[in-house]
């Protein structure tokens, strides 16, 4: 990712690329009228490069740090950033920013296409189709209403506020949990994710990973959620003990998920692969043109507000 | 189908479910309480038999008709009665019910969920998983955002009503097409299904299946939908120039189509089978226990109204 050689003047600060070798930042090509790009720790630049751009889930460690002496900027390409070491950054005195609100609709849009999908069995009805069934079987087993589910959410942030709207068009009624009840927001509040799950038929799962969140799904929620609940997580794969929510598959002690997150992607538990009541997704939920947009200018806009010392657009803070 | 001997006395009505081998009326034993039921033409009862109730699609033709002179009352357990001759009931002087808006919500819901799946991607991506490309393959092909997309609505009944009030919270616009501009809507309205096709992202057809609308999605229609239109059909296979549509698939030429229901069910044809823009799903969009409740509910209404000669609960009026 070498940048064109412009001997005479290059006024372009100099911006490094951070990223797994799978991952690759949509777009990246608009940047280079504004930056001069680079992309590995190990080029000459990294001692002077003064901003980043994490691209996906990339790590961003005190190792990685320790490469870039000269780094106040680490731009974030994702709404959450467990993947980076905050508390070192903010040792370091390095900013973080995420893509805040950028990718919101396109996330709740997910979570309820996940959620319609496994409860009217939509993939699973494509799958029986396409596999020539339909004529010998003949009837397909039946789906639940959407209309009078309780959805719970987990983590009313952007995202979450905006499934609920979604949901509640169907004829849903909504509560969540987060950290702390919220005053302008009119639905129930439970404290805990064990008091929501035992009142809700399906829980959205759609908060930030932190030391807090992790496994928040646990057995006892699980438990709690029981056989006719259902999961839909587009957060993080660690916000579910994976093992366990395999577990309550299998043995049908909870009645299906939407997973487009997992616990080690992109390997997905093997035994899910012959379940109905599931449906898994490769991480899709942002994953639309517009929304590749949108994040590509929120990405410059922090960019350009950092080099002209300007406040940044969307500094990373934690719900 | 016999009923118990009850020689003492039997005051049930008697009704004859008409159905096809491979159709069963959902949840039939609650009528048992109060009807006396059977199922076969050559039965004696036929000649005596005042009230139908006409399984799925199961057809009600005119030879139908002639083996039961006495019958006054058809009652549909379908929303749609493109099954039923009309025309021929109508000249007999037989009434006839549909389930009235009993399933309205349902077949909204999975017409959304469809829309949602096609757009992005969701049972395709689940493919991808459970073939275990997403290890080999890593990103997956995007899906488009659902906000700001232009629905066409084929038909603004009450199912038609029930989609719109459901995409408006995604952040779409609707328009619509029906026999008549209706006074008290205020999406624009298009007089042919041509113009709204011009002006639409993603068409979403749930009309009524008559003479008149007998392929109203031909080779015009989904010309003028374009390259980047999607198709969802909830309403009847034949509303759809199939041929046609799967022409336009193969070669390209639509964007996508979300597809419950087929010209020739069970069949459908084999050239979908490949594509990855296509969900195709077995007749499903009523499918819920709670949507054959309220079947049951309505035709079970419709005929104690009818045995003590008070008004029908939904006598079908066509659009």
């Amino acid at each position: 990712m070498a940048t064109e050689d412009n001997e005479v003047e290059d006024h372009r600060p100099l911006v490094l690329i951070h990223h797994l070798p799978s991952f690759k930042l949509p777009l990246q090509d608009r940047l280079i009228t504004h930056f001069r790009l680079f992309d590995s720790l190990a080029s000459p630049d990294a001692s002077s490069v003064r901003a980043l751009i994490c691209v996906g889930t990339t790590p961003v460690t005190a190792d990685t740090l320790d490469h870039l002496p000269s780094l106040r900027l680490v731009v974030g390409s994702s709404a959450g950033l467990d993947h980076v070491d905050l508390a070192e950054c903010r040792r370091r005195g390095i900013a973080v920013t995420n893509t805040g609100d950028a990718n919101s609709e396109n996330v709740a849009d997910y979570a309820v296409a996940l959620l319609l999908d496994v409860l009217r069995r939509v993939s699973a009805a494509d799958r029986f189709v396409r596999s020539g069934l339909w004529p010998q079987m003949g009837e397909y087993p039946l789906g639940c209403k959407i209309g009078g589910k309780r959805i719970g959410i987990v983590g009313l942030g952007s995202i979450g506020s905006e499934v609920a709207k979604r949901l509640v068009a169907f004829g849903c009624t909504v509560a969540y949990n987060s950290r702390n009840k919220k005053p302008s927001v009119l639905y129930p509040y439970y404290a805990n994710v064990h008091d929501l799950a035992v009142n809700s038929d399906v829980l959205i799962v759609c908060c930030a990973l932190t030391n807090e969140t992790h496994h928040i799904i646990n057995k006892d929620v699980l438990t709690a959620l029981g056989r006719e609940g259902f999961i839909i997580n587009v957060g993080r794969g660690a916000l579910v003990d994976e093992k366990e929510l395999v577990q309550f598959l299998v043995q049908g002690e909870i009645g299906g998920a939407g997973l487009d997150v997992f616990e080690n992607e992109p390997n997905v538990p093997k035994e899910l692969f012959a379940l109905d009541n599931v449906v898994l997704s490769p991480h899709l939920a942002i994953s639309t043109p517009e929304s590749f947009e949108a994040l590509n200018e929120v990405i410059i806009a922090n960019l350009k507000a950092f080099f002209s010392s300007k406040p940044l657009l969307s500094p990373f803070q934690q719900e």
